[in-house]
């Protein structure tokens, strides 16, 4: 397979004018027109097995897909898995039983051809302007000084982007934010493919959605989904230099102080606290009006409505017990010495 | 009360030409010229009970107010201690009896009266330039290419605001100061009123103060205060991506790594050393001198002069005792069985 | 000694102009042509002892200097270490015997006439333009709007430096890079000399070397190095808020998740991995291949090929049945009672 002739042959422009550019739901990556799956053989030089007349609908990550998608594999061990989740179109590299109904796309290099198919329908488009003309701003949000707003923003009413703020492109902001100065919105998913000790960039095709009355603090980052996207609920207020990674869900009216940092795709319920310098691990579900105290590392679910505290966290009441009783122990050693 | 059509029949620009502007002063917001209480009463149409005749002089949080202040209360069981602070003039929501020589203005929502009157006083202002026009900047302090200077912004001799540094508006830098790039000086207080499950946020009115001789690293980020100021001692130097919430008091000379982070209203004396990713919570008093390890966390007032390590963290002896206790304790368990 | 008055008698331009500024190599600064000791004495007024006429081939810090290096000493306890270092020339504050073949130059201030010698050939500019016309920028690389480009920096082909980005001067970015928006490369170390309680900061000389293939997260802080180089090895990815000390080396293929935090002269040998908010001490090596999982605090050097947590850190196994002993220690106390 040779994607890099592909490049030269199929660029992204001409592609955009047969099938436009990706039509995004949350967790789903849709093309605006169905695509015959002979076409997507043919951009990544693939040998088709299976059904060769069907219609791609989309494309996304194994645990995201929905009937109609392209999904890849190649990792022999999951072929089985992949070929069977809700993905029509399967890129891998090893020839394998086709299951009726299905369409498999053998290449050398399944995630390279993945990545490739990704950018030809989204492709990455630089910014050139400081507030791009293809921005859709309310005229009644402001816009301070030295803020660049990406193409395919969207800010809504009553919105302030602050200075040296970055929206960057696809992001939606919703009315009566207030982006404060020097944060980016929209920052690349931190998502990597890792071969032989190289890591492969995943190219980042989610967005990042922030609902209405949001506030977001200075320096803070928060990245875009590499296929769903990153959303910050109604009313949710958070402080300055916290880190929101890729595919985070946040619900509404939570309230997040400085320095946390929440790994991709975990959830927060609605009004959860987190205190300051909080870690979250990634995939995790936080429980609604959970309360994380300062400094505290998440690895695993919490129940909503419970306060928790440490590294690991336990609740609360459990925590300070333990910490009681270490206090006491350099003295309980000594005596049984 | 039907706030929001008093913004139309009152709006900021015309009560500035009245009154004109606070003048800001430590821990104090007052007004240019004292403001008859009827006059106040009208702009948030309240009911005025007591002394109806007298002048407000400012308008302050309630742990911060002095005679002459306007302050708030809408909880029934901080009626009592409000109406006894030293303010003069308390918006509530009940009905209640009103001591001597005080002003109670009787309000449905006493909250969103306060924030009101602030935004009257102390209107918002986007900034519109790069670099203000109505900022006072010194001939021998640098501005580099992409720093923001808000309004009543004022920078001292000798001073170097580094490239897409941010400086909001009414900020005070000294002379001989480094700001390093990205930092934000001068960015919202974090601090919101819970009302059934949302947030709102409390208009910030205090400043940053930065003093002589102090470097701030970059992309930190300093919160100004809500009515108080935050300070940044005289000789302090602060390293990247330090955060500093609103109304912090830094004394002179103290030195903190990077990714530490203070909460409000917390104060540091003189000499204080904070090593890195140190978490310090609200309203906590450190002594000077004291030294932090890295990666602590302080919930309490430290004496200063001494070290202190750990989460929550004790004196560094007391501490290490303590993991040297508990890295024998699986042994101690296993020999008890 | 009148520093002050030097300055005026041999401006920066002037001296540039005479030898040109430093020759930088990795750990080392060089004279671009070697300065005879007669005149770095005359520049800061000293007197001189021992050999008088050989010359002088660089400066640096007491623990990176080589032979033909000036160095300086100003505590009596270092005289001795210093004296007999590869360093040939001696800036001290204290009359004391020269070994032969070197050369003693006494002040008042030798920390001072340090400082002033490394301006001398390193003048500090601040950055005029937005994208410096000093800077060295492969035509395929991409610059986003609001992106900062210092003087001397050189940018490879396919790099792309992200919206509001600081590079500052002399920075040196690889091939296919991709820097993040807000991200600042080569601010000052955070290095200080205390006299007397006051912070004298030490002039930074090093630079950040970023090599191919490189990915650094929106907002990250990268320090240059006080005398020698920040490196960050090829294809390393770095996630946001990501915070990286002077003179840190990272090896290749390593991967930092966000908020991790790495201290001055630390080096990470090859495809290490931390997770994120993990905070490292200064002059400390990490093996390769090491793995240390999140919000881990490091002090010590680790070895490779294994994996650590918690603050100070263990390896993980060990780590984790002190967890457990811990859960259990409340109950044991209750019986022992």
């Amino acid at each position: 397979m040779q994607i890099c002739l592909k490049i030269h042959l199929l660029p992204a422009a001409k592609l955009s004018n047969n099938y436009g550019n990706f039509d995004k739901f949350f967790n789903n990556m849709k093309f605006k027109t169905p695509i015959p799956v002979s076409e997507i053989s043919r951009m990544i030089e693939a040998e088709m097995l299976g059904n060769t007349q069907q219609m791609a609908t989309g494309i996304n990550e194994i645990h995201k897909v929905t009937p109609g998608d392209i999904a890849f594999v190649d990792v022999v061990k999951y072929f089985k898995k992949t070929i069977n989740s809700a993905a029509t179109i399967i890129i891998l590299n090893e020839k394998t039983e086709c299951p009726p109904g299905k369409t498999l796309l053998l290449v050398d290099e399944p995630f390279t051809a993945y990545n490739y198919l990704v950018r030809q329908f989204m492709p990455f488009e630089a910014m050139v302007n400081s507030v791009s003309h293809l921005a859709d701003i309310h005229p009644d949000a402001i816009i301070e000084p030295g803020a660049i707003i990406g193409q395919h923003v969207s800010i809504g009413v009553g919105t302030i982007i602050q200075a040296n703020a970055v929206i960057c492109s696809h992001s939606i902001v919703g009315k009566n934010c207030i982006i404060q100065p020097g944060a980016v919105i929209g920052s690349d998913a931190f998502y990597f493919k890792k071969n032989k000790q190289i890591y492969h960039k995943w190219n980042s095709c989610g967005r990042v959605i922030i609902e209405d009355d949001v506030y977001i603090g200075a320096n803070c980052t928060i990245n875009r989904g590499v296929s769903g996207d990153t959303i910050i609920g109604a009313g949710s207020k958070i402080d300055c230099l916290v880190h929101i990674g890729h595919g985070v869900v946040i619900g509404k009216n939570c309230l997040i102080a400085a320095q946390t940092g929440i790994s991709g795709k975990t959830t927060l319920e609605d009004n959860v606290v987190l205190y300051g310098q909080v870690g979250i691990a990634q995939n995790i579900n936080i429980g609604a009006g959970a309360v994380i105290s300062a400094k505290s590392g998440i690895s695993k679910d919490l129940d909503g409505g419970k306060t928790y505290f440490g590294v690991p966290a336990s609740e609360m009441s459990e925590k300070l017990r333990e910490l009681a009783a270490v206090r006491q122990l350099p003295e309980l050693l000594k005596k049984m010495k």
